[in-house]
């Protein structure tokens, strides 16, 4: 008898007639003989049309209040799905966040899970129920309602998880799992059967949109086995784990492209100690996320210094960059926002050379140039121009032929050039 | 400076322009220098429009995930009232039923407030904050969702009111104040300056729809002053509190009509003892409310039962009835819905006999039969034709001189045929 946690999506449960059908597959599961707990997202539109509702009051609501407002979207769809679930003869009982004992800091908006007192959940089950968690959310210890970002009912179901100490975590969503590639870019792009948590953050911090950056954080952090599968397909799905040697030796497990970012570079930046400290405090200062960075060599004691940040954070990256611009008396400052960074992610990378100089041939042989590039010990991204992005990920797709399975030490590639990373 | 409740309804608050409004409300009386403290309901239809979606899954939803789902409505608005505040310039903290510590027993659907422990709403208000209170929900001992049935948030007023020591709890809503008759049935119904809890109660009981019966018994049980007022006027309102020598010594305060009970009578039953006792206490057995009873004198052994009762509990009557028709060998049954209550309160009459004798002569005189009368220390009530209730309660109205102001002691009708009550 396992103990499952199971998250369902928007999506999934979009109207009345898909909460019945999810209550079904949780019926099913339950009857299997596993102990089930169900972690749900508001009901599709909802959480938009709970924010237009604060905006036509506020331009700049306060965000405890912004989170007073968010909690009530999970909170109807509990309640529906138990009422589903009673509906069609099983018996199941809805926790909000703060039932479950689902604890995090006080960061309005985008909390942090610091625990789960998974007591009462614990005790549902125990008497055979079906548990049902309001995702989205939780109580600080102070007694006030916190959400954790968009998509933070994955994090919610790990934490769940791992409050429980559950067999697995199954995440459903609109695809089938994890892929080699982006489907809608690359045809050719295969799902995989598992993949790391090492590798699995590098992919959604590259732009795999699957999973929430902090919920397989999460779950490497407690060794929380993730299930991602389709609500819609009976596919078999991807297992989110641990590297073990029972898994393939796979040097590159995915392509993947991002084009949410902008580039800014700021020109002829006099070359004295502390400038970077100066231009990246600043930005830091004023909020503004930075990813990539590169500063040029220097020049006859000018360098120039690239930054990608997320288009989000541009309004604020603007007026932060020109003001540093003055102030350090460089030449000029331009923003590009027509750039992509496409990303290959793979643990062999680490123990085989040549990645690096496979990709940049590659990318060169098919037409892109190479904007920034930088590097992690599992990851290699580039940023090149947004409107190469189908051609570099299907280039990068097909030369590491990960339409065929995955490269293993016995088919490296090898290193053309006998370069290494 | 003065600690004030301030309730507003479902009406109040039904657009985020209202919401707007009532903000506005709050800041002024704030800026007076009082105390502020706001309990609202849920968004005009929402708790209809969330019913409609529990009754599209479930034709019989759990309670418990019922008051889960409904205690959304107010949250959102709690929420939304927040942060018109703050738009406004001020500051001000919403807090759940559970959060400014109702705590009410464990009756899902129409659960009764046990306690409230207000020191987070206290807290607040020494911060000077305006503090918002979702009406209608509470929390049990055990952490679970209650809500207080319809009319609920009126009751949360006045025990937050209660739990906070609060001067004054007013109560906004549709209508000026507490009248002398239901101003839509009586042109010349008169708005009360003051009312006691004890005729409150009674008004409350037998018609009055303006403040829910329980919020009254709440008041009056912990001596809170509730203030009755418009949120769309100025008007002063009605001060509802305990009788003291300060108020006009009323014999009558108002005339009351009530059309939602119908009348059900069993013929000829057998007239031995235990016979009240085995119909009644199978109408209670079977959850139907009983109002009214009349029993007639015995004739020949046998008597006629009647009874009133809500006409929303009427299917459960009519099938307890037909079997404690055919168990206790009565004749027959028979059920009148086309019936109307229609009562006079006043706390005068415990001291001045020949109320009911001038009431039963008004209503002999305007050509209106009595089917069934009854009585409490302050009040009396007759149960007439439905067809016949403006011509009563506006006979009553005149007779008792209720438009003029009220009737004291030394304006007191007498007792025109030596009668008392």
């Amino acid at each position: 008898m396992a103990l499952v946690v199971q998250k369902y999506g928007g999506t999934s449960v979009g109207t009345t007639d898909r909460i019945a059908a999810v209550a079904g597959r949780l019926i099913a599961a339950r009857e299997r003989g596993d102990r089930i707990v169900a972690v749900v997202s508001a009901m599709g539109d909802v959480t938009d049309e709970l924010l237009a509702k604060a905006l036509a009051i506020s331009a700049d609501p306060p965000e405890r209040e912004m989170d007073m407002l968010l909690a009530t979207g999970e909170q109807v769809t509990i309640a529906l799905l138990a009422m589903a679930i009673h509906a069609q003869g099983h018996e199941a009982i809805s926790f909000t966040g703060a039932q479950a004992g689902i604890v995090s800091d006080g960061s309005h908006t985008k909390a942090r899970i610091q625990e789960v007192r998974a007591d009462r959940v614990m005790e549902a089950l125990d008497h055979g129920l079906i548990a049902i968690v309001a995702g989205f959310q939780a109580l600080t210890p102070e007694g006030d309602i916190t959400t954790l970002g968009r998509g933070g009912s994955d994090t919610t179901a790990v934490a769940v998880a791992a409050g429980l100490a559950a067999d697995v975590c199954e995440i459903y969503t609109d695809v089938d799992g994890v892929f080699t590639a982006d489907p809608r870019i690359e045809p050719d792009a295969r799902m995989l059967d598992t993949i790391s948590y090492e590798e699995m953050l590098e992919m959604a911090a590259t732009g795999a949109r699957v999973l929430q950056l902090r919920s397989v954080e999460f779950a490497r952090n407690h060794g929380v086995v993730i299930h991602v599968r389709s609500s819609f397909t009976d596919s078999p799905g991807t297992l989110v784990k641990e590297a073990d040697g029972s898994m393939e030796q796979a040097i590159i497990s995915g392509v993947t492209h991002d084009t949410s970012e902008a580039k800014v570079t700021i020109r002829d930046v006099p070359d004295r100690p502390g400038v970077a400290a100066e231009v990246f405090g600043r930005l830091a200062a004023d909020n503004v996320n930075v990813d990539m960075i590169i500063q040029n060599v220097s020049e006859e004691g000018m360098t120039d210094i690239s930054f990608t940040t997320p288009k989000e954070d541009l309004v604020r990256a603007r007026r932060a960059v020109a003001e540093v611009t003055e102030a350090l008396g460089a030449r000029s400052y331009s923003v590009d926002e027509s750039v992509a960074k496409v990303s290959l992610v793979g643990a062999g990378m680490k123990t085989h050379p040549g990645v690096a100089a496979l990709m940049f041939r590659t990318l060169a042989d098919a037409g892109v140039n190479l904007d920034m590039i930088s590097t992690s010990s599992i990851r290699i991204s580039c940023v090149i121009d947004a409107a190469q992005v189908k051609t570099a990920v299907h280039a990068l797709h097909g030369a590491f032929g990960l339409a065929e399975g995955r490269v293993t030490a016995e088919t490296s590639p090898g290193a053309p050039d006998g370069g290494s990373l």
